[in-house]
């Protein structure tokens, strides 16, 4: 395995089959997320693996709702990326996925956002490596995800992962980004 | 190369050699960063490197004022976590490290910091991979960075990444998390 083959090989996912895999994979996947450095070694976050449908239906549901209303207020620039990339607002991957995983981050914590998405970055590649596809959808709204899973306020969800085998792997990205690095001070 | 091996082998280091080696391996480590998924396809960061040591120098003395400060009002926890860390508020490792990355994200596009964090930690494992240290450090406040570097001021400084051979690689940490993982609740 190439580190580098991994990490452009790693795709966003939307579309999911409807196929069944050992929640052991998921739990392994997850520790690798505790692998990455975090301020002040707080690992500020949880990880709730979520395997019941009706519980994933009416997480599709309050997503839908709360995104409906982000995307109509949203500038065209956004809009016309979600229609390039043919992405649709009924979110079937929070239902088609076998295993959705909520990360939280504890608010009270140093750093704590960009420790829990360091930890996310390893959790994406971890996945990859098992062959396991995902996505970090984030809705535009959170607060329905701590009521639903009686997590503590402290706690804000920052990502849904689902967890499954892509329909049809996406082609490769760009990936240049020489105009992005300078040289003792900015361009 | 095992990709779990390298994220647990990785360890933040604060004490380098001053042994230089090829800006291209901090290129090729910086492009890596690029492979990460971001808000909306967006990218939304660039990094400069920094070589020059008058530059070093002023930015390590700027980290020292802020951070003093910073420590100074910190509660006890952390003043004892850095005192049993033995992190000097010196700063040594931003003059000793040939390189100094400056990651600064565009707070103008959707999530940027989370984006931004996702190429961070990329980074980190790519620099893992090429046998080099770093550390992700971000000074308390950031401003002077932007001025020093003549940084739009819409992209705020989110990390220095100090790039070196490491004098002691630091033990192994503990990786356990299993307190972190619930399902379908929290606990």
């Amino acid at each position: 395995m190439n580190l580098y083959d991994l990490m452009k090989n790693r795709r966003s996912t939307r579309e999911f089959l409807k196929k069944e895999f050992p929640v052991e994979i998921v739990q392994k996947i997850l520790n690798a997320g505790s692998y990455a450095p975090s301020g002040a070694d707080q690992k500020p976050y949880v990880f709730i693996i979520i395997d019941d449908l009706s519980l994933k239906e009416k997480i599709r549901k309050n997503c839908v709702n709360v995104d409906k209303d982000f995307f109509n207020k949203s500038p065209d620039w956004f809009k016309n990326w979600m229609v390039g990339k043919k992405i649709s607002l009924e979110k079937d991957f929070l239902i088609d996925a076998p295993f959705l995983v909520i990360v939280a981050g504890d608010k009270d914590k140093p750093y704590w956002l960009e420790s829990t998405w360091l930890s996310i970055a390893y959790i994406l590649l971890a996945a990859e490596n098992e062959g396991v596809s995902t996505l970090t959808y984030t809705p535009s709204k959170v607060d329905f995800i701590n009521k639903l899973l009686k997590i503590p306020l402290n706690f804000e969800p920052v990502v849904i992962l689902p967890f499954g085998f892509c329909k049809e792997k996406p082609r490769k990205k760009n990936l240049i980004n020489k105009d992005k690095i300078f040289f003792n001070k900015y361009q």
